[in-house]
């Protein structure tokens, strides 16, 4: 049916590729590339025999022209940013001078300020307007999923949707004392940054971690979970009409946090520099040379995810509640695609997204986020291929 | 009266000396010594118009030929032994060649493994028996002042003594979320070491921090304290006789232990080098660079140490429960003599024991815990030097 270039060649982009290869009869032909090929070759070495014919190809995903190339001489009819969210505007803006589809999982961010904010990626809406091409930013879980969930319970069961508190809760264990799945400077920031959340109309702030809560969810427990800012609360209060409040919690062990806490306490997280036996050394370098690799956590990692939905709302007249989520096992997504969940729950919406530009499903010029489309078909999709919801109206998940 | 040579120019070495000079009629000249000279030159500048004479030399103090031939100059009376606990043997020997007495403040360790046990010094007896000088082993503040306490107690209070708990507390703040006073491998090693009391004859081992307790202490309040083995219970338990059990508890703030706990999960505390940036560098070393230079806690420290023994027994066959202890205030002791209590409790003693020898008033060849000395004269001392004691016989600790 069709051509995809998928930039990026991190754990992410290993899951898209390998449902990519899934479904060969949506995705013929598919470019892998990243900075650094050998990481593009490494997964393409582990799907020879795929019906899908994989190429790669090495490009700087920061230089535009070299992108627009890349494009010219691929051809693909959609590109899936799996890349950084740095880079997700000179991707956009190589997709409009190609005509080429795009696809993301998470919002642009400026280098220096992480914001979380859609503004930067609204402003091409136009621009693919004209160019007659689709973006649909935020196909990942959440965003992504999520969104879907949201979009799908007010297609079939309110009238008018008044509340929804996403929740993220990963309950997996690598069985180090403490390790972190990506920059553990991102994972300080996270925990120090003030959280918000959306409520008639206006952001409230929260100080970091302020707001707790123990969500007891299916198949996992009781878990601590914290209000943090997410970037789908943004779109999702533009295209939820009536919502009054989203907020989204995702969970921190005490453990995980007290590890955090201290490190940033004795300086190690830090980014200056510091003199060390006549070399400057950043503390934050160190530490992560010190910690276990992220690399070595997939194989190691056993649990479960649970990420949902708690939507509440009237229909005819009634109170409502729903409650839609996912529930996915580490060991085996790695045991199907080399992954563990974060990245699986984040790779196979991906390709989901993909797949419903290609079969021509969600159709239209412009930039969208993924909630704006028709929810039941990628619905139908999650079930498919490798993310079964479930849910219930009345889930009880308070104690 | 007498000459001293005072070797090491660390905290507990600068009270010393300071204490030294505030009695110039016992100490008439001192000589300060140490592997880097200028620390010597330092402590020296501080005390310009001392009536003590000062003189500074460099030596090794690992090495039994220069700490000869530097005796061989100075000819002092006592050798003060303030440096590192893996230097007591080389530093008894060169007191053995040049038949002057010796004193320390904490137990010959092989560097390898710290072990806390007088048996490579109890060796020395006959030798110093023998040359007729005194050696006197731990005259700081625990070992040091507990042991007198015991011995005070003894002679004073009890027909028998049966049970001694030692309790060590620092209620001191620097004002850091973390940092530590010393050596954090030395800390680490401490707080994951096994416990051990002494009963009915016999050792008894804990797991690493298995026993506490909260103890509600005179002038500083409800502390956690915990079990650990220290080397004053070795020799009390042959000193003082008849007793049935002797433990010694140290305080450690959750705070500090979960800091501790967290750096050695991480690795930071390894003393494995790692390969960092075509460097080999030991996490530890690094670490330490990171944290607040233990020379800068000094002025910043607040508040006060409690250190004592809860002593239970009998006497006209009646049982009867004794406490005794010193409270000592961080910023007056840094305020007086330029360190603050940790050190300054160590040092006064160690000035205490020297004026006892010197004095005659404590004599004998051989090589003694400072608990077989009679008491009294070293208590009215203490007193008289900074460290005056308190004592109940209804303490009420625990509530």
């Amino acid at each position: 049916m069709g051509k995809a270039l998928i930039i990026g060649a991190g754990g992410v982009a290993n899951v898209v590729i390998h449902k990519c290869c899934q479904n060969p009869d949506v995705f013929e032909e598919i470019c892998i590339a990243s900075r650094t090929l050998d990481k593009c070759e490494a997964i393409k070495n582990k799907l020879t025999g795929s019906k899908t014919v994989i190429q790669t190809a090495q490009v700087d995903a920061d230089n535009t022209d070299m992108l627009i190339n890349l494009i010219n001489k691929f051809r693909p009819d959609i590109v899936i940013n799996v890349a950084l969210p740095y880079q997700d505007l000179t991707i956009m803006d190589a997709c409009l001078a190609t005509g080429v589809h795009y696809l993301d999982t998470a919002n642009y961010e400026p280098p220096e300020i992480p914001k979380f904010e859609y503004k930067w990626q609204w402003a091409y809406r136009d621009k693919f307007e004209k160019a007659g091409i689709t973006a649909l930013l935020g196909s990942g879980f959440d965003p992504g999923v999520t969104s879907v969930f949201c979009a799908y319970a007010q297609k079939h069961y309110f009238d008018e949707i008044h509340y929804i508190d996403i929740v993220d809760a990963n309950a997996g264990d690598h069985g180090y004392p403490f390790a972190t799945n990506f920059n553990p400077e991102i994972n300080i920031r996270e925990i120090t940054a003030k959280g918000s959340y959306w409520e008639k109309g206006n952001w409230v702030e929260t100080e970091p971690l302020e707001l707790k809560r123990v969500y007891n969810l299916p198949e996992i427990g009781p878990k601590d979970i914290y209000l943090l800012h997410h970037e789908e609360i943004e779109s999702l209060a533009l295209n939820i009409k009536g919502v009054k409040r989203i907020r989204f919690w995702m969970t921190f062990s005490e453990k995980y946090l007290t590890h955090l806490r201290v490190l940033e306490n004795v300086g190690m997280t830090s980014i200056e520099p510091i003199d060390f036996e006549g070399k400057k050394i950043i503390p934050l370098q160190f530490l992560k040379a010190v910690l276990p690799d992220p690399a070595s956590l997939g194989p190691r990692t056993k649990g479960k995810t649970n990420i949902g939905c708690i939507i509440q709302g009237v229909k005819d007249g009634k109170p409502r509640t729903y409650y839609v989520y996912n529930v996915c096992v580490h060991e085996e997504c790695y045991a199907e695609v080399g992954s563990q969940a974060i990245s699986y729950t984040t790779g196979v919406p991906a390709m989901i997204g993909a797949m419903m530009i290609l079969k021509g499903i969600w159709k239209g010029p412009g930039v969208f986020n993924i909630e704006e489309f028709d929810p039941d078909p990628f619905m139908e999709e999650l079930n498919r291929c490798g993310l079964p919801w479930k849910e219930s109206f009345a889930p009880g998940l308070i104690d």
